[in-house]
């Protein structure tokens, strides 16, 4: 299929990334060139396992994992940090201790690719152009190295479609900064003025799009294999949300989210904003409209503020199930 | 003109209060059935002295002010407070010590009505109905009186459209916190909780709305008092601006905006949303959305996040030009 959007997905392969790959992989519209690794809810390593992992029980063996940027900004050592990533135990929390629920799966039987990541995405940019899409549902660590090295890359693809940041609903790590965003503000913040246009899918949205055990017990009861590995991963993560949201109902689908959008748009209604996030004082980590920007005609983001859940939901139960079912 | 949309501003006046009386005085579509003085830029007395000065200079003598809530519910003895309120330094940084930009004015020959406001909003709420508009643009404790002690008012009337809040950009207080709102959280938390529906003029869209010096010599070009007043009052506000937000090149027109919008709701864009003011924690005086409120379908604030800059600036020179001229 010559029209199916190519798409690159940058994640901390974690329950709902890796949601976002059976979607990707569930999309008749859809072709998923490769995956790059990035840390947030896991390690760069643990995630790059995961995606590889996942990847082959969802019988797709042929997908590229590459691996990222493991460590943010401020903990560079040009910038006097050490170097080093450690995840939250916030994050064990809501991911499990393996990033997938705590649930077995075997080990991949293949490699990461050995070209790092920011190659890899310059290099998919200028052989797609604007059929390649970018989703980035973790620390944007590598995707702010992409537009350093590259600038270009953001008006030579399709779009980039970020899943991170709060704008009008408040954080999930603190009252004012979302979990993407507070793994890396600098890069993040980097993003939000290199001049690339950006669609943001942030908690304004994921948390309308909820996901309970009657659907993941129907991804159990295609008794396959990759079936109830969603179904035991995600429940995991549906536990974790009683706890840390009570009352929600289920789980928020924020990366799947992102790919959805990135295939259909018009899911999401938007606010065109010039963004920043605060990198000193209390706030740190919060996503927020810029005054400096505030009055220039051009807004670079197009921050999502409705969303389309009916239509999402049944995208969603349809494209993963059928991953679920070993059918695509 | 039967068909003239009766308007109450509750303000604490100040400068841009000022300029928000002038407006609703200068508007054709609009008849000024009373205003009713909060504290905020100023103590409840300071702001109804100001309020019957200038509507005595603008030639509008017959405008009844009437007293509300003097002080925060947070300061109530009730709870534990003092029961007291005093400017704050930035307030009188913005507004002169005089709330008025330090220009000397007569004093007015009237005296304040002895009907408090919370009657007065009540009874102009059954008298007039659905032809009533509410503009609050100081501390919202005296609205929140109102709710509280009649909480139809808000169906009753024709519309709520506060100026207060910052939902998709920092606060003016600190990074989180907008004037209005921090003069008194609990009071616009209870507003937004109240069930009834509010029009919210924030930072979002006043700091898109700005007045230069060059509006204001041509209020000063008319050699009336008026126009010298509003001239020499408004002046006094762009050089606080300059000060407080350098570079964004003029001061912010927000009251007058709100009284715009009661006149002529589609000169803003609106997002729904069921909005609550963080109450505890670092982030206290936030208005942010509220999540246990996020999935349910009914919304009860509509936060403006886009204006038609050119229209509204078309409609304010017009409309305070013309009380600048003794026109109106």
């Amino acid at each position: 299929m010559a029209d199916r959007k190519k798409l690159i997905l940058d994640l901390d392969t974690g329950i709902d990334d890796t949601l976002a790959i059976a979607y990707a992989l569930g999309s008749p519209d859809a072709e998923l060139i490769g995956i790059t690794g990035t840390y947030g809810n896991v390690t760069v390593e643990r995630g790059v396992r995961n995606a590889l992992a996942v990847t082959e029980l969802f019988g797709h063996p042929d997908i590229p994992v590459y691996r990222g940027v493991d460590h943010p900004i401020a903990a560079d050592e040009a910038n006097g940090g050490d170097g080093t990533f450690t995840v939250s135990r916030g994050s064990a929390f809501i991911h499990g201790s393996n990033g997938i629920g705590e649930v077995d799966i075997p080990d991949p039987t293949r490699e990461a690719e050995t070209e790092p990541s920011v190659d890899f995405i310059i290099d998919a940019a200028e052989t797609y152009g604007k059929d390649l899409w970018l989703v980035p549902t973790g620390a944007m660590t590598t995707i702010a190295a992409v537009l350093e090295r590259e600038p270009r890359v953001g008006s030579m693809i399709g779009g980039i479609v970020m899943m991170g940041g709060a704008l009008t609903v408040p954080g999930n790590v603190n009252a004012w900064t979302e979990a993407n965003i507070a793994q890396d503000p600098e890069a993040a913040d980097r993003i939000f003025r290199s001049g690339a246009h950006v669609t943001m899918i942030g908690l304004d949205v994921t948390m309308q799009t909820l996901l309970t055990k009657r659907e993941t017990a129907v991804w159990r009861e295609t008794g396959t294999p990759a079936g109830r590995f969603l179904a035991d991963m995600t429940d995991y993560y549906i536990d974790a949300y009683a706890v840390s949201a009570p009352g929600m109902g289920g789980c928020g689908l924020h990366d799947p989210l992102a790919v959805a959008v990135a295939l259909a748009p018009t899911l999401v209604t938007t606010l065109p904003i010039n963004l920043k996030v605060d990198l000193d004082g209390p706030t740190r980590g919060r996503t927020i409209g810029d005054y400096d920007r505030l009055n220039t005609a051009e807004k670079t983001v197009d921050a999502a503020v409705g969303v389309d859940v009916a239509r999402f939901l049944d995208a969603f139960t349809t494209r993963v199930g059928a991953v679920a079912a070993g059918e695509r």
